[in-house]
């Protein structure tokens, strides 16, 4: 069960940490390792770390892009220490690891991805937009970012406590992440083709749009009704665009 | 409140695993570190993985045993990640953690400390034998050994969040961990004198008797009363002693 989990680095930097990213998932049997836009694994600090996890090291998958990375997740957290626009709505680990859990019982063919930002700075808001919900680990206010391997440690702690309790699987069959991705690409396409979103600024919206969609947990079935109306919407529009051309062209006026 | 749990790191070796547990600590507002038998606080990997928590580093304090370590304490917890004997009653960190809480909060002036061992072995039967409570974060049969910093993060991690929590303080005065030692000092002694105990192997029994009265949770009224029994048992057995030669020496019986 706890191998539909995979946890994603985005951007990591000390290779030690990735180590003790590994060790802390062999430790509560949890797999998948995956970097998105580097990270070295091979190092001797890597090695050290990981203990007797190389074998997650050495199966780590990588990827340039975070949309690529949880393509077929179900369910996609992301990490933060901070609170800020679009990180209002963040949870507990708790909360979220039985969630996880659910998800990843109730679509055992669909991964769930945690995601952990670089150690600098964490996950930027960029990043979130791919993450339908977000995780907050309490710490004390005097000193509140982690360590990424420690950050991941608690998380994983978590879910592997969630995983021994007895936790109803979900009903519901969640969409992949690349079908929701496809969604969005629709969205924002048909979204400025009718001047609702900004196009100097089309993602502040978008970020709202995704995060209320995130916390809905679409279907497939959820991501075929939306799609169809947005699709509805393009080809409305595009009719009624040749219709305000043809009126145009009838009244003479000249077109752009 | 969080100012009276002790972080004790028996012979670590690690400097940079020292500097993590510091990290930790400031993470989750703990701040009294010690150490025994060893470990460097001052190498650049100990800074470096310390990163904003190098006052935890610099203040923390060094003692030879863990009886010097701990004796102010009220409630002590050891952490192991093997079972075996001397090591059943372990516990979930969650529940450890909530009655960490209600210790340091029904005693405010006697600290309650968590013990890890070193990284190679954990904390050894001896070592154990100063704990009242016995703590094993759940893990992945395939890989139980947690990275001593990330058995940190987890234990303080749940004394954060038990911390958050509503829980009741302690209404009992525990007793320190010295008023306790000096108690089995005249246990092991009296046991020993009465043949009670196997010379060559006083600890087993000892052992067992630290783990019963360290479940029972001693307040300082409870050591008098155990102290007076066996200071009791050695005024009796002397006098009989006494009583004893008197009876030979009337019987003319040669004394050994």
């Amino acid at each position: 069960m706890l191998d539909n989990i995979r946890v994603v680095l985005v951007r990591p930097k000390g290779s030690g940490n990735i180590g003790s990213v590994a060790r802390a998932m062999k430790n509560t049997g949890v797999k998948d390792l995956v970097l998105v836009g580097g990270g070295r694994t091979e190092s001797f600090m890597a090695r050290a770390m990981a203990v007797h996890a190389e074998d997650i090291l050495s199966q780590a998958r990588r990827f340039d892009t975070i949309r690529e990375a949880v393509a077929d997740c179900a369910l996609i957290v992301g990490t933060t220490c901070r609170d800020g626009l679009y990180r209002s709505h963040s949870e507990l680990p708790r909360n979220v690891a039985r969630d996880l859990v659910a998800s990843v019982r109730g679509n055992p063919d669909k991964p769930a991805a945690l995601l952990f930002g670089p150690e600098d700075h964490g996950l930027s808001n960029i990043d979130l937009k791919h993450c339908q919900r977000l995780l907050t680990i309490p710490s004390h206010p005097e000193y509140t970012s982690l360590n990424v391997a420690q950050a991941v440690m608690v998380c994983l702690y978590e879910i592997y406590m969630a995983s021994l309790d007895e936790i109803e699987e979900e009903t519901i069959e969640r969409a992949t992440a690349e079908s929701v991705e496809a969604l969005f690409d629709r969205m924002k396409k048909t979204l400025l083709g009718i001047g609702f979103l900004d196009p100097q600024n089309p993602e502040h919206i978008l970020l709202g749009l995704r995060r209320i969609l995130g916390r809905a947990g679409l279907e497939e079935r959820d991501v075929r009704i939306l799609s169809g109306i947005f699709r509805q919407i393009e080809w409305y529009t595009a009719r009624g665009g040749r219709e305000v051309a043809q009126e145009k062209r009838r009244r003479g006026i000249k077109l752009r």
